[in-house]
């Protein structure tokens, strides 16, 4: 099995060893789920990828999408792509057995969608809009929505889309002003327009089923007047018929990256004939878009470290081929150069890859791992996990995105001038993979996600729990022993954001808003590296644990090198919430009041 | 005069404010510079970067270069480009009077090709390469060699390259393999390939002329053997006749930016008859390339100072024009959405730009100073230039591009969506400027260069002096008051700066050097980032000076702007040495220890 885009021992080790996330078949939903299932699972996954996805990576960047005479061109591999998706089972597998599906839980599903992604986001991501999508009308549509729709969406014949942006509006949804109007018939009469959709068009499918936010006629200002609607591009009739609905395509995105992979912006109702139908109750259509937005923060996590696996494996390999240069003490010129891996510097720039991508994919297991148990537990054990999903989505989100822009970066610079070229792939992740900061609510958006909603939540429930779990781990690592300088550091750094949060939580009592939130986007940093730390310092006690037995030379690398990337991340990474505190403490509110006049 | 990529206003507050620039004039050389002089050659550069530069910016990406039918093309406005600058003199700017030049103080030089590369560093970078090959010639070539190329390179009819790179080398030059054999005329017969050579060939010039790196048939194995010689495209002979040399272009590389800039992978002497012409003495080339490559690194520090600035006035521009959201305290949605400038987190985006930037031009103004006095001083302070120069040259190449890239990385996130798309020029920007960490010498080699170099060089006299500079700025800025918290900021890091560099210093006395050097790189960064605080305070101090002048608003703006994103760059950059300092500290060896085996 080729392995140049995932580490499927590494998906392993996670799910089997560190999760244990095959003891869920405790719960009865759950209960065929055992490690074998587990794992001839993650190998389907693998083979889709080997075989659709990988191959097509870079042919879709090179020959991007494009507009023309009103239609939406893409890679003519990605019918067949997507049909061996949902052949394989992939957009209905978390649905109950009685309505096709396979009961996955969310943490074997997630492994698998990061495979996909790691392999070739750009083709697999409609897969996940669709799934995304379908989401919605299952859980909130009618019984008719669900008939019209679903059998064709989860055979990915349709697309589903969330067309939730419009020009005016941003990332400020309460500013949303596509209209529904009530027709006699029940249905509604859409007008609108919705800017960077993806996979809003596009000819690898037969139609596309938008789950639109619009406003029905009469409906209050702001985020409570917003309902959600299925407003088809093609409108079934009666027989099956499919009927234009007036949703046109202005065009398409001139993107730096995921060029193979569609954003369109679209008019609803130009020739006022543009139907949609209501999903669920009025004016509730932003709750039910945040359950799926939430699926989605974890998705765009899983999309970003997808797109660091690709690199870290691409680098890896050339460190691994390319010979050039000698160790300082060596002045001898009649040697050899050595390989670049045996360079301090390119070690340490592979070692920032990994502990990135492994920490990342972690913590998006661990999140995963909640939504299962929010799914099946009861009690005490479904609150916490709901509490410390809702407080590490931000993170999970943001993390891979911001520092996998990073980690790709010093992907390419393993490579050296190769790396800039498109010879290589790295040039096109680093490009793809940018635009996760912005998607799904930017950076900054989840800083004050973070610090403005799910730390002050439920009296501070979330951020207590989540003291908890790394205290946890801290005493279970000077349990098992060898790693006590990873746990003083980590231990040091979760006092002070500890510190920290109580401070301006103090400060968040006694000033507007703005004050505590000015820096949220560093605070979201600072508690980015917190979490990765306590990820991978768990790594690191399963890991010291395994090396008590007698090991293959292959897996003793393994292990050692898990505790390796885990020191790296302590001293490398972990280090720099010590000028994030440093900032985070201070009185001086340069954000906050510097007048615009004074940027110039 | 349109100011959208660059601020003529931050060029004159630096070169006459900061830097009394135009004190230079005590100087015979520069007699002729006065305030005047400087202001009417800026005001030239952007008559040039206004009217020939900034327009083709964006089309020489999207109609990149191209190599069809051995023609390398490129864009058409080219031609017309390089005979405006050369025209205007900017390619003998700094050669004597009575060789055609003008005498140009290096400080105002460097000042104008910032400008150039603001407006469009991909049209303008193949004019610098043009003046560096043109001064290798002039100070190491024979009086023929300076006869026979100088006219046509001084008025960009013909192209000046480094050609260094090759295949099996890379950033190692000792294991060079382009070899030169004695002809009985004196000339040499050339042999090998390079790759990688920017401007290497193209259809806007009619020759190129390569300043080559290659060793005489016999020279000594490693840096010693290696000579430097001028080698044509097309060789002039009798009359002036020009026969084909036969330098022959295999391809260019398709890259992530700089796409209308070309890098071109070039066989010489496939056919036998390539001649070369020796430059100075044999086996003394790498020495006589570094002199140009010291200039080089200041230039590569400018090209990425000049992609951050285009990128910076566009994002300010855009942050200016695009209204949305509210402050989290108001929750009233009748009112109208605030312009996105008055979101905190747009304006810590901002200042980062603005502090990156502005900072990065003062560093490569204050070296170019030093290159200044370096050529007109004598005694001592002429060698104190000589010691700040090779001490700051890494920094001022490195710290551009790499706090560049994350500087136009914001520039993107202020525009959300938008930034991503090839509607606006940031992409582009983000694109460009990520060579610029590889470029004349990745991140790493200038790590290795300044620690393991530099900071050893004659006995530490040049980190001394760095000291004794900083000290003077601390002084003056409790001396002119209301700096006292960005004083204690910059003297904290400044002493643990010091501490750290004996702590290292102390490991190279007693272990081989690959333990100290082995994480160079964020040593350089601490490094850096204790220049650039330096350089804002500079700033600050002149600033809080001007303030106590009766001002208009707009310079009123203009130098609180200053004392503000001193104060960013100390609160929010510098305080990131903290975590550096910890690492560096430490006495974990991950980079150097780690086998390769656990990277996987």
């Amino acid at each position: 099995m080729k392995e140049n885009y995932v580490s499927l021992r590494n998906l392993k080790f996670l799910l089997h060893e560190v999760f244990s996330a095959a003891d869920l078949n405790r719960f009865e939903r759950y209960s065929d789920y055992d490690r074998e299932a587990f794992d001839m699972t993650l190998e389907a996954a693998v083979q889709i990828g080997d075989q659709y996805l990988f191959p097509i990576y870079r042919e879709m960047d090179k020959n991007k999408a494009y507009f023309k005479d009103g239609v939406v061109y893409v890679h003519p591999a990605l019918r067949e792509t997507y049909k061996a998706m949902a052949d394989g089972g992939w957009i209905t597998a978390i649905d109950d057995y009685h309505a096709g599906g396979q009961q996955m839980p969310a943490i074997l599903f997630n492994a698998g969608v990061f495979i996909f992604y790691a392999a070739n986001a750009n083709a697999a991501s409609p897969t996940q809009l669709t799934v995304g999508a379908a989401n919605l009308i299952k859980n909130f549509g009618s019984e008719q929505l669900k008939a019209t729709y679903l059998p064709k969406m989860n055979t990915m014949e349709w697309q589903g889309t969330m067309a939730l942006t419009e020009p005016q509006a941003g990332s400020s949804l309460s500013d949303l002003t596509s209209t529904a109007h009530p027709q006699p018939d029940g249905s509604y009469q859409i007008k609108g327009q919705k800017i960077y959709i993806s996979a809003g068009d596009h000819n690898a499918v037969d139609n596309v089923v938008h789950l639109m936010l619009a406003r029905i006629t009469g409906a209050p200002a702001g985020t409570r007047g917003i309902s959600l609607f299925v407003v088809p591009k093609y409108r079934p009739e009666a027989e099956g018929e499919l009927v234009y609905n007036d949703v046109a395509t202005a065009g398409i995105y001139g993107k730096m990256g995921q060029k193979g992979y569609v954003a369109a912006h679209l008019m609803f109702g130009e020739q006022d004939s543009c139907t949609g139908y209501l999903v669920g109750e009025p004016h509730h259509g932003l709750s039910y878009m945040f359950q799926m937005m939430n699926e989605a923060r974890i998705g765009t996590g899983l999309l970003s470290a997808g797109n660091i696996s690709g690199a870290y494996y691409a680098a890896l390999k050339y460190t691994h081929e390319r010979a050039q240069g000698r160790h300082p003490s060596n002045k001898d010129l009649s040697q050899e150069p050595v390989l670049i891996i045996e360079h301090a510097d390119v070690r340490r720039m592979l070692l920032l890859q990994k502990s990135i991508l492994e920490g990342s994919i972690a913590l998006l297991l661990q999140c995963s791992y909640y939504a299962d148990l929010l799914h099946v537990a009861d009690g005490q054990e479904k609150e916490e996990a709901h509490y410390l999903l809702e407080l590490l989505t931000p993170i999970a989100k943001s993390f891979p995105a911001e520092m996998g822009t990073v980690a790709i970066s010093n992907a390419m610079q393993c490579l050296g001038g190769a790396g800039y070229t498109d010879d290589f792939p790295i040039e096109q992740y680093y490009r793809d993979i940018r635009i996760n900061a912005i998607y799904e609510g930017t950076t900054t958006i989840h800083g004050l996600d973070l610090l403005g909603r799910k730390i002050p939540m439920a009296g501070g429930k979330p951020f207590s729990l989540f003291v908890r779990e790394v205290q946890k781990t801290l005493d279970a690592a000077l349990a098992v022993g060898g790693l006590e300088q990873d746990v003083s550091l980590l231990a040091t750094r979760l006092k002070a954001l500890h510190e920290l949060t109580l401070h301006l939580m103090g400060i968040a009592s006694q000033e507007k808003p703005e004050v505590f939130l000015a820096d949220a986007t560093l605070y979201l940093e600072l508690f980015g590296l917190v979490t990765i730390g306590w990820q991978w310092l768990k790594q690191a006690v399963t890991a010291q644990q395994a090396m008590t037995e007698t090991l293959s030379e292959s897996e003793l690398s393994f292990y050692a090198g898990k505790i390796q990337a885990c020191a790296y991340f302590m001293e490398y990474e972990l280090s720099k919430g010590l000028g994030l505190e440093q900032r985070l403490k201070s009185n001086r509110r340069i954000s906050l009041e510097t007048p615009p006049s004074y940027i110039n």
